[in-house]
């Protein structure tokens, strides 16, 4: 991902591996947008943490910073059982967690290098935004004002992101998207990690509160919406960002196609809709205020959702990094990726 | 009101006029739910101050506020048409405001006492809200899970609030119902003002971010959703709150009965639908952060608006002093409120 430091533009991964010292090193994502750190995870509980708490976020990520803690874990000798016990009960909603723990404790069975699989479930990772950036650009059109809701961009997944890859892509072909960017109550994901991607990457946009979401779809100012996913079930119900499921209904009602954009290894082909999957809820806190600020009366209540889940009727399809499929499609879309993974050997 | 300092409870009015003083007395609104303190207005300029700062925020309670502003104004030596200019201009979309003015303005061209005549007005405003809690609360069933959002309380109404009163009301009835609290970004009405209200009032609540209402009525969590509104033209199109709008079509996309508690004052027959409300919008720096917490990166641009229309087909009913009335009904409600006029003599 493209970040500029003291004015000089740099490109980074959010998460990587440094073998030399044995630590996970991440973009601390809590300090954005106004401080630039990195947080060094230098043992599994450092990682777990690191997970939990939000120091690194977004499915992809998520799945890469795990298995670089598996990676960690073996070098460390931790029981890689252990190890995956402990990473898989950081957060319940991610299937790429599952995904990228058990990738690299299958490749450890099988006598391989941890360190080796898990640097190549990243780079794996990467791509597979890259060629998501690619089905998704031809979708806008010069000009276009795209809304997007919470970050799924760069930060989330190590590198170009899932829903801001096709923007990343259609402005570097010149097409001058413009962004609306859905604030995305309660964490900011969107005022704090989207805004400070697209600044860095130089495309238009605006903040705005989530409220107004449908305002401006109504009003005819918004041309299509791309989110992310946390988890896509087989028939295509999407759970992502508490919100995702409000604009996906406001899209459809205004008749603004609603995209979501997520690798191969979001979707969770285990269950057959969105009654499994399981919404966790989050800390009061995140509610009661913004940062050291709280703002709710103290013995007021709140209940704090993580996630929603959108069925499959309200997304016009799914971007991916082998082309894009409508929910009725994604039988296709299980059969190329059986196929590749055929033909990597994988 | 009923509100509990240091223990006591006391039935208080959140707006007032002091006449030993010449000053209108507001309960401080930007400093809720954590201080309750009374902002005294000694002069025109104040008042208007109060309004355009939102120490007073609520249709009603801008209109009665207004109104008194006027009747010092008077008081004072002010040439009226140029109060009322001044007045008019601090809020572009409530509609109170201008009925208010215009009414104190009459009253003092036909002879009358504009400090009584704003008197009557800010009587007339809390006896409505009583109505209107009496017309609303046969909407609602025992332990019902209710959706509001922004603040349409007794702080925004002088007392009882229009669509909290139908909830207070129901809470003495022991039908025990249960709020969701839409927090209401970017200013956190909900969060500050309704819980604050509800708590006071002893009634059961959650506070959610604005991104989980369709979460908790697509779960079959809410039964029903009651919003006030800051100007609803002939046709039932309905300025209020921005995310008003967003709450309305996950309502109607649930099968949820949406209402809108208002009083005639609210009504503007004079404009034909929604297209002709002006939408005001607010500084960046309410979306920016909370209070004194800047989450945005500073180069982002923001978009606030601070009011949205719903289009009258996603509205079941309104709840104002009359009675109930479909969007349909609305001559019906004109008939019945022109009718009350004449009795009055007003």
């Amino acid at each position: 991902m493209r970040i500029v430091i003291d004015g000089a533009p740099a490109d980074i991964w959010a998460v990587s591996y440094d073998a030399a010292s044995n630590e996970v090193v991440l973009l601390d994502q809590r300090l954005l947008p106004h401080r630039v750190e990195r947080f060094r995870a230098k043992d599994l509980e450092a990682v777990a943490f690191a997970i939990r708490d939000m120091v690194v976020r977004g499915a992809p990520a998520i799945g890469v910073a795990a298995g670089f803690g598996m990676a960690q874990a073996a070098r460390a000798g931790v029981d890689l059982e252990k190890a995956a016990a402990v990473l898989r009960a950081t957060r319940p909603t991610a299937h790429d967690l599952f995904f990228a723990v058990d990738s690299v404790l299958r490749a450890a069975k099988a006598g391989k290098d941890p360190a080796a699989a898990a640097q190549a479930y990243a780079e794996d990772t990467v791509d597979r935004c890259r060629r998501i950036g690619e089905a998704g650009a031809s979708l806008i059109r010069p000009k276009d004002r795209i809304l997007t809701h919470c970050n799924a961009g760069a930060l989330a997944t190590v590198d170009y992101g899932t829903a801001l890859a096709p923007l990343r892509v259609a402005a570097r072909e010149g097409k001058k998207p413009f962004v609306f960017v859905d604030e995305t109550r309660p964490r900011l994901q969107g005022a704090k990690l989207t805004a400070w991607e697209l600044l860095q990457e130089g495309i238009d946009h605006a903040i705005i509160a989530d409220n107004a979401a449908g305002h401006f779809m109504a009003r005819g100012e918004v041309d299509l919406v791309i989110t992310g996913a946390d988890r896509i079930a087989a028939n295509g119900d999407t759970a992502n960002k508490i919100g995702t499921y409000e604009k996906a209904v406001l899209a459809k009602e205004n008749g603004i196609p609603f995209y979501v954009a997520a690798p191969r290894s979001t979707f969770d082909f285990s269950i057959a809709d969105g009654n499994a999957i399981t919404i966790e809820e989050r800390a009061d806190s995140e509610v009661r205020g913004t940062g050291a600020d709280e703002v709710a009366p103290k013995g007021s209540p709140v209940r704090n959702p993580a996630f929603d889940v959108t069925p499959a009727r309200y997304v016009t399809s799914f971007i991916t990094e082998y082309g894009r499929f409508r929910p009725d499609q994604l039988g296709d879309l299980r059969a190329k990726a059986a196929e590749d993974r055929g033909a990597a050997g994988g």
